[in-house]
């Protein structure tokens, strides 16, 4: 059930490794024979159309997945959302065997993502379905985790932290190098480096900067080129403060 | 001049480049001669030594800089520092031809780095050492920027944004994972990819999370999250709250 980018990227991933996609669901009838074409399944906009199965998987809008699933539960098939966000309860209101299907990356339509190399999330209400969850997962994945609904909550607010805010920051930089006729090309490969060290190492053995070393004149010196901007400080002090506590205990 | 991270790799990619590298000083003689030994060099750890050049490169500590200048000024040779933090003026207090040749990553010993990519900020107070440095510059990066004092003080500022801060966001989702018995390995892929993205694009472009949809409810869930954690709730809100600015504008 769906056609945006999550529907997409999994459809194909699980096609490539050879699973049958037997339909694809959207309301919207175009965007469910586009992706149906590609997986060669057959699209439908009705979910009375729908057939029996070995799994529904519902890679939806969160906020349409009880939609999605209250039409559902006329069929004896276990049902798995893909969403970071959404509980398992959601489905079991609905369904008796309910799962999760959580790939943990940013897809978007332009980019092809190496499916190997996404953290699937795995959760099920029965030993059976997490049992299928987990191997239909590592058909496509090589890292595929148990994880359960309150540990999911926590990854997405880690993943907060760990993406939606360093982005916000690369573009506060951004415009600081603009108001000095700077390029942001300066800084990419920077940006990138800084995200590769953690690959193989944690984030705390490779703190580099001003604050980390408790460099007070180099600080003083940034937050006077702050000056006119009361909130940038305030990003600054909190942060580096952040970080000279950690550097302390 | 020195023998740490930043003088073992320039050195590197200009001999590769065939340039010769005539001296590697260093106070302490075993230093410089493991640099030396690899670039072809002779080591020496008394400046009284040194030979009259085409160029001085002085990638020393950002505190050791004044010192060995000084001790540059009775030769006739263009000196340049490969620091972010320092201004030419400080070369000029000692030596008439003063430049800067600045690459603008983060080395580490153990990790080689393809110079190509690294951007080179160059900086000279005459136009025949400028002209020297940016075709010098060319033979090891294919990203040479003239940048003035004053723009690398911003850049250097910015550079605390999108590196420094960020990595220190990457710590506090790891610990958060760590609360919750989960691994840092499930936040890495997406961590590499927000990075990659902006490779090729600008932040705001590709801003996600609850903040930039304005998302009130998975906020406010967020911030129940974190109540043990004033420190968290206040870098939580204040990050939000600037993407809700920027979204806004």
């Amino acid at each position: 059930m769906g056609s945006g980018n999550v529907a997409t990227h999994i459809a194909a991933a699980l096609k490539n490794a050879g699973h049958q996609i037997v339909q694809v669901y959207s309301p919207k009838y175009d965007h469910a024979a586009l992706l149906a074409y590609y997986v060669k399944a057959e699209p439908i906009h009705d979910p009375g159309l729908l057939q029996s199965v070995d799994l529904f998987l519902v890679a939806v809008k969160d906020d349409a997945i009880e939609a999605v699933v209250a039409k559902l539960a006329e069929h004896d098939v276990p049902v798995a959302h893909t969403s970071g966000a959404t509980s398992l309860a959601l489905l079991e209101k609905y369904v008796e065997q309910a799962g999760v299907f959580y790939p943990l990356q940013t897809f978007s339509k332009v980019k092809e993502v190496n499916f190997k190399t996404v953290p699937l999330c795995i959760e099920a209400n029965n030993e059976q379905l997490e049992e299928m969850l987990l191997k239909l997962g590592s058909t496509i994945s090589q890292s595929v985790y148990k994880v359960s609904s309150d540990q999911r909550k926590i990854l997405h607010l880690a993943a907060v932290f760990a993406c939606n805010f360093p982005n916000y920051l690369y573009g506060i930089a951004q415009n600081l190098l603009k108001d000095a006729q700077l390029d942001f090309g300066l800084l990419r490969p920077l940006i990138l480096e800084t995200a590769v060290k953690v690959q193989d190492q944690f984030p705390a053995e490779v703190q580099t900067g001003p604050a980390v070393r408790n460099d007070q004149q180099t600080m003083a010196n940034h937050l006077e080129m702050l000056q006119q901007n009361d909130y940038l400080q305030q990003v600054y002090r909190l942060l580096s403060d952040g970080i000279i506590q950690m550097n302390k205990s």
